[in-house]
């Protein structure tokens, strides 16, 4: 027993609530009051974890924490943005020191890397589900938006695509290779890292940007629909990982993981061919392959090279009630 | 069937998400994009409610829809502010197009009213909860504060205490009373006012606020806390309704129901003496009874006038992990 809900915020999570000059009153009112920059709009995110559907039951706590968080950084990452101050609203089976001794060190691990502020939050019984709220800033006007992709843009993704989909399928038990991969795989999957600063540099060079958390297909399908038009990609340029090259599975399998397969949380942007070598110096500083896979085209669609030839494919990814 | 995520969001939503000068970009993309204003404080809070927790799994759904709002407003009321924009996390079972009308028409009976906006939420699979993070206005530096009682302020209470702890028990089916006091239970429990008006004409007359959700005991204990401070109350001033004073509990089950029934939703909150007249000018203006219920003492504590004598009153309220 972590004893009660006022002792849990006290003793996990008011350590988050670090003092800043900008936050009038953090937690323990009956809302925090802050006092917002003059020169910077802000961007707000709001992502819920539910146990069972986002993650399997069971996810390490320590794992939840980092996931929960991060895929709200994410989000922000993807408007350009500086991550600053978070809520969170937790519902918990029952008080548990261990569990949340180690949720809070994963939550910890991106507190201390983005220097952010838990501002207030809700900690309540019911089945495990975790909320985060996230906010950051961006000088005004210059957030990334899905609607900016303009014909003749290059198309790019981060890192590299598959891995957290195939660590699904490792920590179901459906998939057995080396351990060395398997725990490639997994960390994939349980440790995506929001790819901050990757949005921080493409703010003047993006057009059109957004994170990859339903698979590439569905969410480059939504800068396509916000900007209203269409996409050619090249399927072989998709960056995946040594580790699922090596588990040699057919062409279908593997466009099956990189097209449709969620949770990667890299990012998916378009920019002019004019800011190629920018984008080529950016991913070097940052030491993150940033690859160019297509180009945006007038015609509405989503288009894939195989065979020689470009195939239209069904923009789908995760729905929660198909 | 309402269908999928995304037609969800399009169908029942959206339609909340009015365009705004100060919101250059709103529901659709990665996170929302708010231009705050210059001479504003911004107030935020999240609130949940889970089924089966919260509220009975046999709650109407438009009583859900309108009191997870309301919760949330109660908060930005108690801190003296104007309500904005909240996000929505809400986490279904299943897609069920008449449960997700009756919410939603719960939720617009306090958007219109209150002319809010919804800036972003998420929509997953889950067992039933939602979460909403609200945010408000202030002018800089009059928020309304937990901290600010002093000692020999008046203590008062808004509307009447007692009743949404009855409607718990009518709606367990624990109360068999007449249909019209019934009625009125249910509705205090599913149907409460928030005091946004009153924190308003509070502003510059309140030295601390709260609103009453975990029982006048626990949540003027809070400002207690805060404020490092004790009171007096006087039990019999406590302003309770007919129907509750027609029940004829004893004494000690009508003190039980007023001090440490939560779900109220009223304001408690400190002023100083000067401010009498104000604060009952504000009660007629606003057809609301603003009854005064003790003193801010410099003993700490909270105590309580009984057989002509005042006596410590332990302070508990709702917990949920107790």
């Amino acid at each position: 027993m972590a004893g009660s809900e006022f002792e849990i915020i006290r003793r996990y999570f008011s350590p988050f609530g670090t003092k800043r000059d900008w936050l009038a009153v953090g937690i323990g009112d009956d809302a925090a009051v802050i006092t917002p920059p003059a020169d910077r709009q802000l961007l707000v995110s709001i992502d819920t974890l539910n146990a069972g559907i986002h993650f399997p039951q069971h996810t390490l706590p320590i794992d939840i924490g980092y996931k929960a968080l991060a895929v709200n950084l994410s989000d922000i990452a993807s408007m350009g943005g500086e991550p600053q101050w978070f809520t969170l609203a937790i519902s918990l089976p029952s008080s548990d020191d261990n569990w949340l001794t180690a949720f809070c060190d994963g939550i910890a691990q991106l507190v201390d890397k983005y220097d952010l502020t838990l501002i207030g939050g809700d900690t309540t019984r019911g089945p495990l589900s975790i909320t985060i709220q996230i906010a950051g800033h961006v000088p005004t006007g210059q957030a990334l938006l899905r609607s900016g992709a303009t014909v003749g843009d290059d198309i790019y993704v981060t890192g590299q695509l598959g891995d957290a989909a195939t660590g699904l399928l490792v920590s179901a038990g459906k998939l057995q290779t080396d351990t060395d991969s398997q725990k490639a795989f997994l960390h994939a999957l349980n440790r995506p890292s929001p790819r901050v600063a990757t949005g921080l540099g493409l703010r003047n060079i993006a057009n059109a940007c957004i994170d990859i958390s339903d698979g590439l297909a569905a969410d480059l399908g939504h800068i396509l629909d916000a900007s209203h038009v269409g996409a050619e990609i090249v399927n072989d340029a998709i960056p995946i990982s040594g580790n699922l090259r090596q588990l040699n599975l057919s062409d279908e399998q593997l466009q099956q993981r990189v097209l449709f397969g969620g949770d990667d949380y890299e990012l998916c942007f378009t920019a002019s061919t004019d800011y190629r070598s920018e984008i080529e110096q950016l991913s070097v500083s940052l030491q993150l392959p940033i690859t160019r896979i297509g180009s945006i085209i007038k015609e509405p669609g989503l288009f894939y090279l195989q065979h020689g030839k470009f195939q239209p494919l069904p923009i789908k990814g995760y729905d929660h009630f198909a």
